[in-house]
C-alpha cells in the first residue's frame, strides 16, 4: 500500500484520558481510534494486525480439529437463567438491551450457554462426540473501569473454543491438545519465551485448577509466581502451601512477577451440559453426562500485549508473522530515476505477495524513518540517489541499528523467504 | 472436511415459527441455527459461505481503492445527537444499552457518524481527500417483525462503505465506481442477470435519487418496475409520472416485479460531515464542505437471497464461488479398496487446494445423494465398487441429472480449473 493513499497518519498527540502505553502507541501510529474507554475502532493497519493474529489462532485451532462457527451477539434470557448466569447480581458485567416488545436480551459476553443449546440438536449418541468448536468474534463486557487500552476492553475480539467429550480421559486429551495449540500460538506471535502456563483457580464447580497463559509484563493485572526451570507459574489466587504441595512446588523456587492473561483454559466438568439438559447415550443406551471445557484467547488483548511489550522508545515492533507489512520502502529524493526505481521495487515485491508500505510521500528522510520506526514494520528499505549510484538498496531491520547494502535480487529473495516462514 | 467429523447433520425438521424458505433450507442443511426471530448463528458450513461472500465483496471493494477498517458496535450518544439520529422518535430501530455509570450507549445500526468523527482526525487539507473506507461487520437493528430468515435480520453481517470527496464531480466518480463494483459482486455471486440497478428515494437531504440493487424474487419486500432493455428499474416509492419523465422512462415500458434489496448506494451530500463539523481547506486555504456517500451490501442477506433463489425442491444450489466446498465425495460400499481409493482421492483434491466434503459415513447411497443435494455442493463424485471396476469416477453437477464417468486425472484437472476461475 502507498502511504500517499492510506488515509491514516502518524501523530504526536493522544487523547488526554489515555494512559495505557499500548493504546498510546497504537493511536499515535494510526492503528486504532478511541471511541470511548475500553472501546476502540481498528483503522486499516490495525485491522491488518488484528486479522493476522486471528489467522494464526485460526490455523492452530483448525490443526487440532476445531470447527469454526459464529454464534450471535444478541442472547435470549431463558438459556442463561437455566445456568443462573442472567441475574446481574450473579454476573456483574452484562450489557443488556431489549426488543421493541420489551423482551430483555443480553449482549454476548461469553457463549457457553448458546453453544451448548445449539449443539443439543446435534448430540444424542456417543457417536456424535467428541466435538471441538470455536469462534473468533466481538464480545462485550460492562467493565466498571477500562484504563488499560486493548488489555481490558468493554468491546473486544476473542477466540473462544469449547470441547465436548464422553469421558474424563477423552476430555483431558482435548484439554492438553488445546494447551499445546496455545503454546504454538504464543511462539508464532513472538511472545513464547515470556509466556507461562499458569495454574489458577478452577472456579466453583471443579476441584481442578484452570490453566491461564500469562505473559510477563508490568502492565499486567495479575500477580504470578514463576518457576523458570519448569517453565510454569502459579497465580496468586491459589498461592497457598497446600496448593503448592499438590503441584509439587515450593515457594523458594518461585519468583513473583506481573502478568497479562493472554489465554485461559477451563475444565467445566458437566456443569453447562447438565444444566441445559444435554446428554448422550452410550453404547448400551444409558444416558451419560458430557464433559466440557472452554478455551479463550483475547485477540485484541494479544495485539495490545505485543504493542506494549515488543516496542521501544521509537515505537512499535511487530513480529513478522503479524506485521501489517513486511517491509517499508522509504523513497528519498525527487528525481524521476528514484521514483521509477522505487515504484518498480514496490511492484516487484507486491507481485511476490510481500506486503509493502511504500512511503511515496513528499517528506524528509528523518520524518520517513521516524514513521517507519513508529509503525513497527520489520524491515526498512531506502531508495535514494545514493543507493542508485551503488546499484544497491539500503536495508535495515527494525530492531537493528546497522544498515546493509544489498542487490535487488538478494533483497527480493531474502524478503520472500521471510514471508513464507 | 470429513462428514464423519463435521458436527452438524442434515435434518427434516425446522423450528415451528420459521416460515421463510431461505431459513428453512439453511436450517435443514445445518448451515444456520435460529437463536430467535431475525437472529441466526452460522454453523461451520454456513460460516464458510458467509466468509466466501464477504471475501468476494472485499476483493471488489479493495479493487476500487477501498480501505478496510472495523468500527465499534458500542456507540456514544453525543455524535448521534449532532445529526439528530439518537432520539427513538427519529430513528426507530436502535438497540440501546448502558454503562455501569448509567451512560446510555447505542448498539451500532450503521456508522456514518462514527466514521466521520474518526476521519476528522485525518482530514484537514484537500491533499487528504478523496477517501474510500469500508468495513464488514455485524450490525443490529431492532426490527418490529423479523420473519424473512436472513433477508431481514435483527443481527446481520453488512459491508458498509463510505466515500469522502472534495467536489460533486469527484463524488460522482467514486459513486459510479462503487456501482460498477457492486455489479461485479452480483455477477460473481451468480445473481447478476436477475439483479437490477434501481432508482429509489434519495432521502430528505438530497434532490438526487439513491440507487438500490434489487434481485427479482417473490420473497422480496419491495415492488419495483423493471426496464429489461436498459437493465434498470424504478422503486415503487418514486414511481410517479414526474420522476419517470426525469429518468426518460414511461410506464408502458416497465414491468412490475418483487425485489430483494441486495445493495444500496446513497448520496449524502455534506449532511453528516457538516453536522459533525468536518471540513477541508482547499488550495487557497478556504474552508470547504466534504461531499460523501454511503454504500451498503447485506452479506448475510445475500446468503439468504441466494439460498432462496438458487435452490430447488432437493435443496440448496451454491454457485462455485461461494460454496462451502466444490465437490462432495460420496463413498459407497464397505470394501477396503473403496475406502482406500476414496481416501486417496480426498487427499489428492485437498492437496490441490480444492475444498471437499467427504461423505465417509456408514450410510446408504440414497441418504448420501439426498444430503449432497440438500447441502448444494456444486459437484458430486461417487466412489464405489462399480466405479473401481471401470477405473473411473462418477461425476455429476448439482444442477444436472446426467452423470459422467471420468478418469482420476481428468477429474482433478477439471475441478482444479473451476477452483481457480
Amino acid at each position: 500500500m502507498r502511504l500517499s493513499e492510506l488515509f491514516t497518519k502518524t501523530s504526536k498527540t493522544v487523547p488526554a484520558d489515555e494512559t495505557a502505553r499500548n493504546a498510546k502507541l497504537l493511536i499515535r501510529a494510526g492503528y486504532i481510534h478511541k471511541e470511548m474507554a475500553g472501546v476502540y475502532a481498528f483503522l486499516p493497519l490495525g485491522k491488518r494486525v488484528l486479522d493476522n493474529i486471528a489467522q494464526v489462532v485460526r490455523e492452530e485451532m483448525n490443526a487440532i480439529g476445531g470447527q469454526e462457527l459464529q454464534m450471535t451477539v444478541l442472547q435470549p434470557k431463558d438459556i442463561w437463567e437455566k445456568t443462573d448466569r442472567w441475574d446481574d447480581n450473579k454476573v456483574d458485567n452484562w450489557f443488556k438491551t431489549s426488543l421493541k416488545s420489551g423482551t430483555e436480551l443480553g449482549v454476548g459476553l461469553t457463549h457457553e450457554e448458546p453453544i451448548v443449546d445449539a449443539l443439543s440438536e446435534y448430540i444424542s449418541s456417543y457417536k456424535d462426540l467428541p466435538i471441538f468448536v470455536y469462534q473468533i468474534q466481538t464480545k462485550f463486557r460492562n467493565e466498571l473501569r477500562a484504563k488499560s487500552g486493548l488489555l481490558r476492553g468493554r468491546e473486544f475480539t476473542m477466540k473462544d473454543m469449547y470441547s465436548f467429550a464422553r469421558t474424563q480421559s477423552e476430555h483431558d486429551e482435548l484439554y492438553e491438545k488445546a494447551a499445546s495449540a496455545y503454546r504454538k500460538v504464543y511462539e508464532r506471535l513472538g511472545i513464547g519465551d515470556i509466556t507461562y502456563r499458569t495454574y489458577a483457580d478452577g472456579g466453583i464447580f471443579t476441584n481442578r485448577f484452570s490453566d491461564e497463559f500469562q505473559t510477563i509484563s508490568d502492565a499486567g493485572e495479575d500477580t504470578i509466581y514463576i518457576h523458570e526451570g519448569k517453565k510454569l507459574a502459579v497465580n496468586k489466587e491459589i498461592y497457598t502451601d497446600e496448593n503448592l504441595a499438590k503441584l509439587g512446588l515450593s515457594k523458594d523456587e518461585l519468583v513473583e512477577k506481573r502478568g497479562v492473561e493472554v489465554g485461559n483454559i477451563f475444565p467445566l466438568e458437566s456443569k453447562y451440559t447438565d444444566a441445559l439438559d444435554v446428554y448422550y447415550s452410550d453404547e448400551r443406551g444409558n444416558r451419560q453426562s458430557i464433559i466440557s471445557g472452554c478455551y479463550g484467547i483475547g485477540i485484541s488483548r494479544l495485539m495490545g500485549t505485543i504493542a506494549e511489550l515488543l516496542s521501544d522508545d521509537k515505537g512499535l515492533v511487530w513480529p513478522v508473522n503479524i506485521a501489517p507489512a513486511i517491509v517499508y520502502i522509504a523513497r528519498l529524493g525527487d528525481s524521476d530515476e528514484v521514483h521509477k526505481i522505487a515504484d518498480d521495487l514496490y511492484q516487484k515485491l507486491e507481485d511476490k505477495g510481500i506486503e509493502v508500505l511504500y512511503d511515496d510521500r513528499d517528506a524528509r528522510a528523518g520524518e520517513k524513518f521516524a514513521d517507519a520506526d513508529l509503525l513497527g514494520i520489520p524491515y526498512r528499505v531506502v531508495v535514494s540517489e545514493k543507493t542508485l549510484e551503488s546499484k544497491q538498496f539500503e536495508l535495515k531491520e527494525r530492531t537493528e541499528t546497522e544498515v546493509k547494502f544489498v542487490s535487488e535480487v538478494d533483497l527480493i529473495k531474502s524478503l520472500a523467504s521471510i514471508k513464507t516462514n
